[in-house]
């Protein structure tokens, strides 16, 4: 970092962005924009009609995001479809209204190329609802998709990353580390090749974690689910975001965002029960990203309807007062705790 | 390009998007959203309060739409955004919403880089309204910025590219042209080398040109005016869109959508009257581009009610039955006419 005293004459920092990190980064973002903007995953927009419009970005490029080695351009498209979907899903959207599309490729860049992403788009748009809303194409040195989702919030309101509580039950919506496993086959990680490992699990395993990293399915279910299952005394305040940046960061977000703490329960850490044995189970569970479930922080009674009426939700753990920390209980953390995260600026 | 039997047998073209043009390409994607979504400037979603959103996407990617050398951070940010805007004044947008931003970077970019670049993004909301709607970030090989704007049009509906009819007089806002000798400056174009050119030219020509190319203005203005001045026994139907990709392509696209052919005349060209007698002005004027005006087309008395109340605005031409052809009036063309535009993919 290269510290320098600024124009008003204190010392301001003109580093890079790899020195300052995606959160500082974001941090700083967040100053150009009205407060609170920046704190969830996607921005809220006051309709008149009283309906709340959710608007989310999302970029995703060649080589950081995505590869050819890794994804057919079909699976690309319903990949980028997908990973703003579960922004919307995160907020507390039931509606998909649509997707708008920043396509850059090189020049030298196959049309079959990109009618298999449209195709993918199309099909993630003809199963969770929406419509493509235009967009814009440009060459470009790197292929990348920029794309916009727009959804309307359900009748429940917001989730907030911001609105967890002290004595809240946390949950999570289904099993994670899988799409780290397909990510780590397709990429013939040498992890993998040990006894056991790799082309020699079985068969389905390595099937769901391959559909788990090429066709990711957005939450949207379960915002209708939980509205559903709110007990009626209860108020419609979730805490909540989604994991696609890990499970470790999701629930480290909705604590630092809430003013709390989180404690998490190594005996109920949501490993996919096939991954269980695995030597890196635990590290893909908390830190492999990409899961794309909902992490929720709820009121007991009704994180409790939900895990009884919706399949897949588990109870993780709780949040206590505290300061955006995160602790297990009685101490009993996986090895290798706390796991290093995904990077977007290397 | 390479012609192949497709998987239903028939010969289909798996070419490059440098081979198929972004027309074409364009007019292939469309066919993945609903009717008629692409056939303008930016897509029209209708609200359950009667009001229609307008959202549109633009990408500008370094060394395609800016340069280090033409445009400061600050002078990019700005012109990203009014790129945008300049799509939602063309739909018929008097309100806007805001910007959601997809910003592409190297971990190498300074951070005084991205910070120039949102302080401009900023100043120009600050100057034609809407907010800073979130965004993504992501590292990437080439600076880039992905760019959604969100508006609401006006009480006078939507200005649509396939609204002109045979019979209309075609508009434009402003002169054309001073964008692309401003690029030239700030290039240095050898073009400009010459007697009485480039470093020579009036000092406030020059500052003009660079100002147009550098700090454009979306012409949201001219929406309001339009209403305004609506003769009574007028309907609302406006055609339209703006010369973003020069004069000449938005007259063409005017005309193609609306099923006309466009009559424009030698002696109305807008030329910005400092820069007639530059060997380039009737070039530029038509194809430089990147002048941001709106083109439009509509009733004679209506046209006439808006060049009287509205500085800048000129009568171009005029539209005739046709099929979406360019012609000059008593066939006095400019010499080198038709002029070659930008092309995306290179």
């Amino acid at each position: 970092m290269n510290e320098q005293p600024g124009r008003d004459g204190a010392v301001v920092s003109d580093c890079t962005l790899a020195d300052l990190g995606e959160w500082e980064l974001i941090r700083r973002l967040a100053r150009y924009a009205p407060p609170g903007q920046f704190d969830d995953d996607a921005a809220l927009l006051d309709e008149r009609s009283g309906r709340t419009l959710v608007l989310n970005t999302d970029v995703l490029a060649e080589g950081i995001h995505f590869s050819d080695v890794t994804s057919s351009a079909e699976d690309l498209g319903w990949r980028a479809a997908a990973v703003n979907l579960s922004d919307l899903a995160a907020m507390g959207c039931q509606e998909v209204v649509g997707l708008s599309v920043g396509l850059v490729a090189p020049a030298s860049t196959r049309w079959r190329w990109v009618e298999g992403v449209y195709s993918g788009l199309s099909e993630a748009l003809a199963r969770f609802g929406g419509e493509l809303l235009g967009g814009d194409c440009s060459g470009g040195d790197q292929r990348l998709l920029a794309i916009t989702a727009l959804g309307r919030l359900g009748p429940g309101g917001a989730i907030r990353r911001s609105a967890g509580r002290a004595g809240d039950t946390v949950v999570c919506t289904g099993p994670h580390g899988l799409s780290r496993l397909g990510l780590a086959l397709l990429q013939e990680d040498p992890a993998l090749t040990g006894e056991g490992m790799g082309p020699q699990l079985p068969l389905d395993l390595r099937e769901a974690a391959v559909t788990a990293h090429r066709r990711p399915t957005p939450r949207l279910d379960v915002v209708e689910a939980l509205r559903r299952c709110r007990p009626d005394d209860e108020p419609s305040r979730v805490g909540g975001t989604d994991s696609s940046d890990g499970l470790a960061a999701a629930v480290t977000a909705i604590a630092r965002s809430s003013g709390c703490d989180a404690v998490l329960e190594l005996s109920a850490l949501p490993v996919a029960p096939a991954m269980r044995g695995l030597p890196q189970a635990e590290a893909w569970c908390l830190g492999g990203g990409e899961d794309f479930e909902l992490v929720l922080s709820l009121a007991p009674a009704w994180a409790e309807a939900l895990i009884e009426t919706t399949p897949g939700v588990q109870r993780i753990g709780s949040l206590k007062p505290g300061q955006g920390s995160v602790h297990w209980l009685n101490d009993e953390a996986p090895s290798g705790w706390p796991f290093a995260g995904f990077t977007h600026f290397r």
